[in-house]
């Protein structure tokens, strides 16, 4: 017998009965006859792939609108660095477990974190049933010990969940780690087969002071290391040319863009338009609540489509579902999970979302409505490998 | 006694007793033996003022989704106005409700509007108690018999909410309002006492037919005609020099900047910054839904802050407070509705909203989370002139 069996639900705009076996879906068309051990009414709902949140800090939720509307450098030197000085992991798990509750009420199964006692965001993580990729986060600054300790750490990982959660190799920035620290978080990543998650290019200052110090661009200087592959996953990437682009894509490296943080931190804009062009696989990310200030990907998706047509000065850029695919499938992908669409034989992740919100009315397009017009609110189920994490926006736990 | 008492409300920062009498405040801290006729349980909520959008398509909520991510001509040309032929009467008047309701669920509590068939609409507000400025459009290819009905429905308008709604005069924008019907407009304005509504330097387009046809821009064209006053609300204004911004300043005019409407169809950024150095009085607006795709304020008001911080280069441009203030206070006030701050003896408009959501914590800044990190499904309560249009997100009709 099947484990689940939504009814009536709508899927590419017909009324479908959707069976999850295991963590897989067994059927995206069953009969009327169809039965499972747990059945959910999907009438007057659509089934959507769910959010694949590709760059965030989980625990900085602690810092929402803790300072907001500043420069960088006082922001970071007089607010975020002081408070993150005083973080405790009993401090840690309150962030994230404030984060992983936002993140599944806004249909998002799966994060690529960045930040420090991880310990507490992997078990907040097991026990809320998401995915995640948890960075352990390599700097400069840290001792031999503490980064001998980190590889440890990789070498001896085992997936307290299986088969949800990984880590990825992070090394923070390209200025926050010099060139050595770098080459070996790029060894350790391909040996032991873990993502590279990294900050890439976010500022201009950035920019400026790898021209300084290192006579040319971030991208073209973590090339040179041989540190870009298809491991890569780029956050940011704002204040990169046309030529950076296409080495992005042909090393395959991922890009996270985060419009909502680039904005707020008036960092610079993704040159989204030419970055597609160039085919590097974008995903979407909100980066932390400090700088956004949510992890709402249906928010984030919205911004995304309307920041890339005013940026390239083109209404027909980044049309709605071409939105709702880097925000789904192509994190899914970047990722290696075999999710990200509704379909056959895929892991069973999914939200149900209510069509009867004004927002959802009239329904000429479902997806134009989900990206432009909804918000995240309208999410009355999240499934993700095969387990019900909320229904009727209740959290399961 | 009074008539709505609202217990252990957030407000400032501190928790209140807010007693309404009739249709004002008449205690913002009343003392805890107050009572009224309704009580309303405040505690876990702040008090807020709720949002006056000064720009908007109500009834364009018909033809949300229906056409997007394309060039500006062929939307126009072959979606939106072919449509709009066919609207009638009762499409109007569904329309309408679909938006009326949206607007009170996400907060909003008055409406700038500008379409067709408004007695539908007016009738619709009526109903569901919001307040709304209602545009009689006049555009060049109607004709004289309509004008002249348009211009006797002003002159003879008695407002049937007693108080809550009125006309503005609405001459559509330069290119569809040829000259000496744009001064007839201004002077049945000016002489009956109602604000002009009009769509002003919304494309590149139009700037450059106008300085074509008219040897000058758009804001100095309207100038030289007589038509810039403190009664006009001007729609837009994106393509704008320093010089017009000061033109717009020092004739009082209020401008209805719609950051979604104007991203999402590519039509250009509003210089922010430098129209809010002039000292124009700046408002928001969702513009309609088929260009945006919502009617949700609170999500705009964020919108607003990140593309100003974005395109200024400056994360200093248009903090929290100040998204909030253009999205309430300054709309609220560009109307002469005495409302738009919770203060004695104001209009008694306002939200309710709840602080247990994820996204209200921590509780560091309610202004920064309700701007940057909340959604609009947070609010409880709306009320407007006095009375409750929502309680516990259920619509009073």
């Amino acid at each position: 017998m099947d484990d689940i069996l939504i009814k009536n639900v709508l899927l590419f705009g017909k009324k479908k009965n959707v069976l999850i076996k295991g963590n897989r879906f067994s059927s995206i068309s069953a009969p009327a006859f169809a039965t499972a051990r747990k059945v959910i009414d999907g009438s007057g709902m659509a089934i959507l792939p769910p959010f694949y949140n590709t760059h965030t800090h989980a625990a900085m939720t602690l810092l929402r609108g803790f300072a907001d509307d500043m420069q960088l450098h006082q922001w970071l030197h007089q607010y975020i660095w002081p408070f993150e000085e005083k973080l405790t992991a009993s401090l840690i798990r309150k962030g994230s477990r404030i984060a992983v509750r936002e993140m599944i009420k806004s249909g998002t199964v799966f994060f690529s974190d960045m930040y420090f006692d991880i310990e507490e965001t992997i078990d907040i993580v097991r026990k809320y049933g998401m995915r995640a990729a948890i960075g352990v986060t390599f700097v400069e600054s840290h001792s031999k010990s503490q980064q001998a300790e980190k590889l440890e750490m990789l070498k001896h990982w085992v997936d307290p969940s299986g088969g949800r959660i990984t880590l990825t190799v992070a090394p923070h920035a390209i200025y926050t780690v010099g060139p050595d620290l770098l080459q070996q978080c790029s060894r350790t990543a391909r040996d032991l087969g873990f993502k590279l998650h990294i900050h890439v290019a976010e500022t201009r200052t950035e920019v400026d002071d790898c021209l300084r110090d290192h006579g040319t661009t971030p991208v073209r200087y973590l090339d040179k290391l041989g540190v870009l592959g298809p491991e890569v996953i780029a956050a940011h990437a704002v204040h990169i040319d046309e030529e950076e682009a296409d080495i992005l894509a042909a090393r395959g490296v991922t890009i996270a863009h985060c419009p909502c943080s680039n904005q707020k931190l008036a960092s610079g804009t993704f040159p989204y338009k030419m970055v597609r062009k160039a085919g590097c696989r974008i995903t979407l990310g909100t980066d932390g609540a400090s700088s956004n200030n949510n992890l709402d990907m249906r928010e984030e998706m919205k911004f995304a489509a309307l920041i890339a047509k005013g940026a390239s000065g083109d209404p027909q850029t980044m049309p709605a579902a071409e939105a709702m695919e880097i925000a789904t499938r192509n994190g899914a992908e970047a990722f290696g999970i075999d999710a990200g669409v509704i379909a056959k034989g895929k892991l069973a992740d999914a939200i149900l979302i209510r069509l009867d919100d004004e927002s959802m009315k009239p329904l000429h397009h479902l997806v134009s409505n989900w990206v432009y017009a909804a918000n995240s609110s309208i999410i009355d189920t999240v499934i993700c490998d095969g387990r019900i994490l909320m229904q009727h926006r209740e959290l399961a736990i």
